[in-house]
């Protein structure tokens, strides 16, 4: 009895379910086929953070990938916010996950008018006040195996799930990803670096990484704080000797990087820069929660 | 009543059960991260063919991603038998996937002692009698953009929907895959060229392509019947030029191709080479079949 209170309340497929009784087809296309996208939405004082920029990309990969959308964003908040409210979640996440649906069988080819599969869940955190925020994380250098359409948000994340794992078997946090001899991105987020004249550098959209909402919204406060970034590409190398270096992602707001393959990155302590643009970005977002 | 008598019955982690009461949690890995691997073994009158080299990749690709194997061969075999027996299978196949199994949550970084979830299903289809086989396939070539471990058979299978998809718009069966210039493999197969010396030639085994368990089979029993076969890239203007075209898997065994991006290859009829080598393949499975 205990237990089953402490359920997360989760949403499928139009209705609202105890976590232990949201179940799927092991015919839905999301498991069979990794036929499927994903966002995650922060949330801080009981509010969305950056929520229409998470529901925009959400179209952008249902467009590329002919999947239907089936909530409009108004359905979509209303769906968010009892979540919120029936799990009492102060601060943390809402993930939500769109499949192709459950054809029933398995087969690669896919049929118009079966309705897709939607599910969304509440995820507890420490966002603001996050230990790794406020000493910052190590990352290790790891070949980029990913597909080509990384601007696309999908599940087919056995690629991430694998640098991952092997960052923390090297005693680091995360992995930056290297293609070509450039940094894409990280393992789940954007990579940044401040080089010793204090411009940021990170690289610039394409397929090749994804198009992250917190990086937009940092380009934008960047803008109005005087703080110049320029997109390009770069290097390893030039990662280890930068005078700082970053992540940024919809769950971790920003998070300074310390050390890079064990080399620490400046001084070894989080950058000031870093620092400065979490605080201007948590402030920023919080005044537009929704 | 009808349909429930109708209804497949699937294994699912240790229970036989009716296809519609399948169901997995939305915390499964196969779900939320394409955390899983996947086999699927042809049955001709209802015994297994080539099972024992799916189960010995399946067996490579759970070491290449520390995945739990949670079954001897001979398990296997029973349930697959078990399977066969209860849907009354005669021709088709048995689909496997073991994924990382449902940690109760969603969290990149994976945990050990977790149990993984294993799910078989079957699947009626006529496969010596394919008109495919007859009549062959239409392919376009199409930009390969999945990731760097094509020899791991995981379920990051989104890359291969979408090619295949594309195929269909386009009035094709399927598509070959393009990578700098040269063929990797079939949207769900290996490809195979016959020059006008009559010589086979299909891509080497490397982490760019699966290494097809039916690829395996033909390559011994081109050996024992005196048929060359050279593995070596080949450019898809060379698969123009070709005298034949064709296909290799475990669900197809071998289809001619006809036609690439809609020019006829050869006569445009199903080459000689190719029914030959699908014949031999198909009495020698049969013959080995448990």
């Amino acid at each position: 009895m205990g237990l089953e209170t402490m359920e997360r309340t989760v949403y499928l497929n139009g209705k609202f379910l105890p976590e232990s009784q949201a179940n799927i087809s092991i015919f839905d296309r999301g498991f069979l086929f990794a036929d499927a996208v994903y966002e995650v939405t922060s949330v801080l004082q009981s509010k969305l953070i950056d929520n229409l920029g998470h529901f925009h990309r959400l179209e952008r990969s249902c467009r590329e990938l002919n999947l239907t959308l089936p909530l409009s964003y108004q359905e979509l908040t209303d769906i968010q916010h009892t979540l919120i409210e029936k799990n009492q979640l102060h601060e943390g996440g809402i993930y939500l996950q769109l499949t192709r649906g459950d054809e029933g069988d398995r087969d690669f080819t896919y049929h118009d008018g079966v309705p897709p599969t939607i599910v969304l869940f509440t995820q507890e955190r420490n966002l603001v006040n996050s230990p790794k925020a406020k000493k910052g994380i190590k990352v290790i250098s790891y070949a980029d195996m990913r597909w080509r359409r990384r601007d696309i948000k999908t599940t087919n994340l056995l690629p991430a799930c694998m640098a991952k794992h092997a960052a923390h078997a090297a005693g680091a946090d995360d992995v930056w990803l290297i293609e070509n001899g450039y940094v894409t991105e990280g393992g789940s987020n954007n990579a940044y670096i401040v080089t010793q004249d204090d411009k940021i550098v990170t690289r610039p959209l394409s397929n090749d990484i994804l198009h992250g909402i917190t990086r937009a919204s940092l380009m934008k406060l960047a803008q109005e704080f005087d703080i110049e970034i320029e997109e390009r590409h770069f290097t390893i190398d030039e990662a280890y000797a930068a005078k700082e270096a970053f992540i940024s992602s919809a769950t971790t707001f920003v998070w300074p990087v310390v050390a890079i393959d064990d080399k620490p990155i400046g001084d070894g302590q989080p950058g000031l820069i870093a620092l400065k643009l979490r605080e201007i970005y948590i402030n920023a977002a919080l005044a537009a929660a929704e």
